[in-house]
């Protein structure tokens, strides 16, 4: 994708890659082996760069036609001759790295215009340096994006909301819509009114048709480095600490606190007004309906999958419960009773 | 936000509030004091009206610097010195009532065209007095849209399908798309066209990103007064009675008739072809997966959250409940004969 | 909706139908009776076609106006004297090729210009012959669209991504965005370049604001025939087999392969990287945490909705699931030491 070659010495500089130690076969070569791209394990060329992470693809390493492999120091002795291993501690991050040498976030936008055609910007938005605004997008009155910025294709931002810099948002996203809130009256609702704003950190990317409302009368806020996948809820006024992952689908109910560096599996849902400490990780599918308070651990509340036939069997039992539990209680005081005799 | 200030008898007559009763410190006043905007309850300065419910916010509430707080009955006798109280029976909706008076839905859009920029427009299509259309909305042919609606940006309404009056519908959501139905045919699926159209009754608040299909043959109806929050999913042929509220993430499959104020908590799915008895409430994250007939209940099905390591220990004796049961009930005969001896 | 009547000849002849056999009352008239468009069983004119499945319709059938009703062999003596039965081994989707001839996919288009207003084509994008791209749709460089296929306003289709031929893409949907790949680097994460492309095959539906992401190497795929609902988010890297159908908020992870003719339930979620054999159903609801091996077969993982109330009292036993079996144990050896005495 990029036409001029790097120097394998010139790419571990850009990527800021520190090498733990060079093996016998990389001694050399470093300003000379020119790089022209990354690929897979299997594919690499010898012009690319690729990476192992585990000894589980040990054959596809050997047989590797890659000019260098990023490894990890356990991979070291299996790296082929004609590969350069470059050994790091982080092989993932420092792959990733390397790979964003060649290919940075706005690659596939390079010869676009900063702001594409049917683009609708309302007063007194305020757009950073470098930053892209693919067609469709919607900036309402007094939004604000930061700078190195895409918005992909039909972002809405509504007015007043704020993106730091660094951020990525995909198609069809919805930042600072009104949040749900409605205070019953009778038999009917009544609005209330939405007077936050949605307010997102630098380096977050947010997924496509993913949606933050925006605050009551605080703002929802997501931290920096936080990385939202597709099709996620997150409700207004909640405040979501820095460099949170959240998996596809994943619904965050209003007013809800996470911590720094919490994980949310795909299709967790979470109730309102919780506080989810730091450090947490909730498995896939799990819906948490109390505060998480000790940090560090992992949640986890799925129900495992049988055939349908077994699980008819097993159902009924999970509705009677009560029952087997009270049935074991008495047995437990007639077995003493008889042993008394 | 409003710049003509208002006096507080003003506001109570624009938000049809009545009084229960004016306590000592709130006699006079009511025509010379006047209000700029409202405020959360720490938040609200000396021209500002605030709320609150609960005793639990007391400490707030006799620190509040308001010009006026909406309370209920029993708070009445800790509003603080200098502020108003506003007793009322139900403060949560008065509140949210006053609030309008300053920030009415289309607060801001006020200076926007009624029909904004890259919006396309079919044939026959009509729009009511005081709606706005904003950029990127896509009406097809024969759409019909109330008055006093909102339509923010790229929200799509296919061919035929009517909104009432006094809609909000937020960004990129979709209505009337094509149900899902398909008829098997050998190994593949032919589709069923779907003639029927969406239509949303009066008062309906629509979330971002949010779909209701058009009908097969029949109408999907979505009634006078719901509220849908983000991302949910309502299939065709659906009727869902006046005043439902639906949380985020929510999913309804097709042909589902829901009777009027049901609530369902966020990420609840309802299979398809069931019917809701009125004033069903269901709890977030749970699944429907037979009628519920009778009304007024309150119905869950959402497996309890345990640390990583002890839903692992749990979750393999679920599997054997059917065991479980077995072996109690054998227990119970042993114990028995055993008595009998 | 289409004006020119046709005879019931015409019409089997251009569904490419083959009636099972012609009972009594269908002996003549297929050439001269004109039909004017299709409607349900109880609502069908006498010059409409309909359809009934089941005997629990028996009552409808027996009044059913239609002039001519699709029938299984089961039904043909039930059919009513003024009506013709054409009676067929699969009635159901032989009434759907029926309504295609009267409703083609993009009746609603007829008229419309294959590229609409407010569209956004990149560089060296191909479309295919007798193609609609409705207004709002943003295509970047390097897109292929197939011929005869529909894609309804604001889809959003990724640079290098491709849908086959007859394909219908919903409003909002999101072909090719990055998949979501970080590597974790100390407290951060680094973005992985999503270098693939998403594929979809021939005659695919994919509905409103559903997301499949591009790959990270390799493509995602979604094989011919596949119909995917709303909401339905498909990772990077996946492998969805052919005529598979996901109905509404399904979440399928990245990198997992699914074989041909699988069902997934609304609001399905399978764990990335699994694989699942051909002709699997998943029930609705049910998160798929391991591989499924075996074809054939159905799965379910719901927990049993209950009043909250009962809810409640099972929900604590849940959880100590490990302690009742523990129990159960120890009476059991109990028991046996008192039969033993």
């Amino acid at each position: 994708m990029n036409s001029n070659d790097l120097t394998i010495s010139k790419i571990l500089q850009l990527a800021k890659i520190i090498l733990i130690n060079n093996n016998a076969n990389t001694n050399n070569n470093f300003d000379s082996i020119k790089i022209n791209g990354i690929a897979s394990l299997s594919a690499a060329k010898n012009d690319q760069i690729t990476f192992c992470l585990d000894k589980k693809f040990l054959q596809d390493l050997q047989n590797c036609q890659a000019a260098a492999i990023v490894l990890p120091p356990n991979l070291a002795d299996f790296c082929p001759q004609n590969s350069i291993a470059l050994i790091v501690k982080n092989p993932y991050a420092d792959f990733a790295k390397i790979a964003n040498v060649f290919y940075p976030p706005n690659y596939a936008l390079k010869n676009s215009p900063q702001i594409a055609e049917n683009v609708s910007i309302g007063k007194n938005v305020e757009i950073g340096e470098n930053s892209y605004i693919c067609s469709g997008c919607v900036l309402q009155d007094n939004v604000k994006i930061g700078k190195n910025c895409i918005l992909y294709s039909n972002v809405v931002v509504y007015h007043g909301c704020q993106i730091g810099d660094n951020c990525i948002i995909h198609a069809g996203a919805c930042i600072g819509a009104d949040g749900f809130g409605f205070a019953p009256d009778g038999d009917s609702w009544v609005k209330i009114p939405q007077l936050g704003r949605a307010i997102l950190g630098n380096n977050v990317e947010f997924g496509a048709n993913s949606c933050v409302d925006r605050g009551t009368f605080d703002d929802t806020i997501i931290g920096d480095g936080c990385k939202i996948d597709n099709l996620i809820h997150i409700g207004h006024n909640c405040k979501i600490g820095k460099n949170c992952v959240m998996a596809a689908c994943t619904g965050i109910a209003g007013s809800v606190e996470v911590g720094d560096h919490c994980v949310f599996g795909g299709a967790s849902m979470i109730s309102g007004h919780l506080k989810i400490a730091a450090n947490t990780t909730i498995s896939g599918g799990t819906l948490v309906m109390k505060s998480i308070k000790e940090s560090d651990n992992r949640y986890t509340s799925v129900f495992p999958l049988e055939t349908h036939e077994k699980w008819i069997q097993n159902a009924s039992h999970i509705r009677r419960l009560d029952k087997m539990a009270k049935k074991i209680n008495e047995l437990e005081k007639l077995v003493e009773q008889l042993q008394n005799k």
